[in-house]
């Protein structure tokens, strides 16, 4: 039996690794499990999987965890830890192979790095990691002879395009994008867009802040930052193409002028499934992708113009260093301040260039350092989200 | 420097690859060229490649390249063979690691069985070769390790998918089929349909038997054929959709719902070099596939009442033994009818069927049977055509 620990386990990854190791029979057990401060829905997982540890954001979610467990009469309590220390006990929990790494936002970072320390197989569906850290987390994986496994639709897409392929052998990953609510609206449109009309993403239903990014496309530019990590290929070696359908999920092209892609249903369960039982395929019980079904699969050249957001993360690729830390970190206060209607949508890259262009990249030593610049740009996207002067002015002065 | 030989040199596929071969810069060099009568020509390929050996298709044909060859002053002349003896000493001439098999016909079937036998790599461009012969091809392939290597864009594009894919992890071929020009005809239109309106293929300029192969769908037929000999899998596993824009050249759906398609531009050179290269990939300069360049890629079901062809073609997979060759005679005597317009179109899938249905299948065990149903096939089509009642009037009967 694989033992599985599931960083973020209450979350849509979480609850959907959980579905599928059911699947399984008995294949994967759940050593641990990492969650914030989602209690119920923790303690029926407890209940469930068995884990011998698990972790909660903070001492009071552990006491009322505690008092679920018992009165579910769960027998014997797992350990429970707490906070970042907690978490990264669940991805270095002995006798574990597999660690999802799905906890949102930062807090994912120092567990995973541990994970793959140990040289743990890590199954990540969390984007900051890479996009923040990629040079460190990467760097630990290669040094302990660590996997990382992309569990998003695009990544693993295109971990799946590239088994087998020699590195001289391609020519550009091609990461599909749907192009969000405003693919065909008008820049003006976009720049006065509500968090309703963001909000409603025309194929996948995810989180708001992940929707809100997928509707400025800095999800996508984020995507271009974690493949460049994931699979070890140059910036200008990584393209985007619109594809409204979301069907094809990412696309390699070969030196030879060969286009390899992978479909499939918008279902992570199967990108999880992947991930658990690689380099195997197994069979899955999951609907079928049917092509026939779709009246048409679209591909368009994506528009920078309405998207800077793109193009702010390919340049802060490009910088190096801290930089993307810094454009991950202004991204997330912008969009923050958009749903809570303080900003307008167009205001999201503005601030986010604003924060790059005032940040000198330095050298990923450290994941402190990381840190620190993350700090630092969410410190400057407040400080200056009422200074910056929009555009439209700026070009009558 | 790889010797290849060339088996139809003068058709598309050998033109193509001698292209193909002069972008590697003396990588491969063209050891024998085996053609028919197009001696102007093959003179030519001789003089710019200088083979050791070649192949016309009978005594005159090889009298007026040796004339040819002196005008053009090539020395020293090469040796020249004819007719099959001739193509076979082509397949099997010393020093040779790779043998084009892109002859049209049965023709083909004895030099490349050669070929194989001497454990060769065969880039094999002939639908007969597999269809005819697939069983014999295969072990004799199996037993010497020769690899045969598909230079057809949906085979090729199935061999690029299966790369790294472990048997038990596939779940279904499936070939991507234009439509050919009748794909939203009416059944009416397509049985009253002229070899004017059944020539004018949507995607693809090719000879006038493939078109109509293209067009009754007996293309595709005999492709299931081909792919279940190629790849060893079940006729049941073998699926068709249609795809009109032809970019997507085939895919493969695996056990766990992942489907992996391969896409590209219609140009044969791409087949050509990848089968001359493999298992390594190369730079190629043709012109590069740009799927914004397309409005929409569609995927419809194949109407298998509209085309007969394909059932017919599954039933004789199924049938097994020497029925593949008869469906795939009784189609070429009943196309070339169609040609000479001396049955309509609809009378070719009706004329398969009938020999089929009078066919009793044995096992192949030798090439000489094989070339006997196929014998047999021709001479019933060719006595049964008039007398096969077209189904209107059986209907009224």
């Amino acid at each position: 039996m694989k033992q599985v620990a599931i960083l973020g386990s209450t979350g849509s990854i979480g609850c959907n690794t959980l579905r599928v190791i059911e699947t399984f029979n008995g294949e994967f057990g759940v050593a641990a499990l990492g969650a914030g401060s989602n209690i119920e829905l923790l303690a029926e997982q407890i209940d469930r999987h068995r884990p011998r540890l698990v972790s909660v954001s903070d001492e009071e979610c552990a006491l009322q965890l505690s008092y679920c467990l018992r009165e579910r009469g769960v027998l014997p309590l797992p350990t429970i830890g707490t906070g970042v220390d907690g978490l990264s006990e669940v991805a270095t929990c002995s006798g574990v192979e597999i660690v999802i790494g799905a906890v949102v936002g930062a807090r994912g970072l120092i567990p995973t790095y541990r994970a793959l320390e140990m040289g743990r197989r890590v199954a990540l569906a969390n984007k900051e990691t890479l996009v923040i850290a990629g040079e460190l987390m990467t760097r630990a994986a290669s040094k302990s002879g660590a996997e990382i496994l992309p569990v998003d639709s695009e990544h693993n897409a295109l971990h799946q395009c590239l088994r087998g392929v020699e590195r001289h052998e391609l020519r550009r990953l091609i990461l599909t994008a749907s192009g969000g609510p405003f693919r065909t609206a008008s820049e003006e449109d976009i720049a006065n867009a509500t968090p309703v009309l963001a909000l409603n993403h025309p194929t996948w239903r995810m989180g708001a802040k992940i929707t809100i990014d997928s509707a400025t496309l800095m999800n996508k530019g984020l995507e271009v930052i974690e493949a460049h990590w994931l699979f070890n290929y140059s910036v200008d070696q990584i393209d985007i193409v619109v594809h409204p359908q979301s069907v094809v999920h990412s696309m390699i092209e070969l030196v030879d002028g060969s286009i390899i892609a992978q479909l499939g249903l918008t279902d992570m369960r199967h990108a999880i499934q992947y991930a658990l039982t690689f380099p195997s395929r197994r069979p899955s019980l999951l609907p079928k992708l049917d092509l026939t079904s779709y009246g048409k699969l679209e591909f368009y050249a994506l528009e920078h113009g309405k998207f800077p957001c793109v193009g702010l993360a390919y340049n802060a690729l490009r910088a190096g260093g801290t930089m993307p830390a810094v454009l991950n970190a202004a991204n997330e206060v912008a969009v923050a301040m958009f749903l809570e209607e303080k900003i307008k949508f167009g205001e999201i890259p503005r601030l986010i260039r604003g924060a790059c262009d005032a940040h000198t990249p330095q050298p990923v030593t450290s994941l402190d350092l990381v840190l620190a610049a993350d700090q630092w740009a969410r410190q400057w996207v407040m400080e200056n989200v009422g200074v910056l002067q929009p555009e439209s002015e700026r070009a009558v002065n």
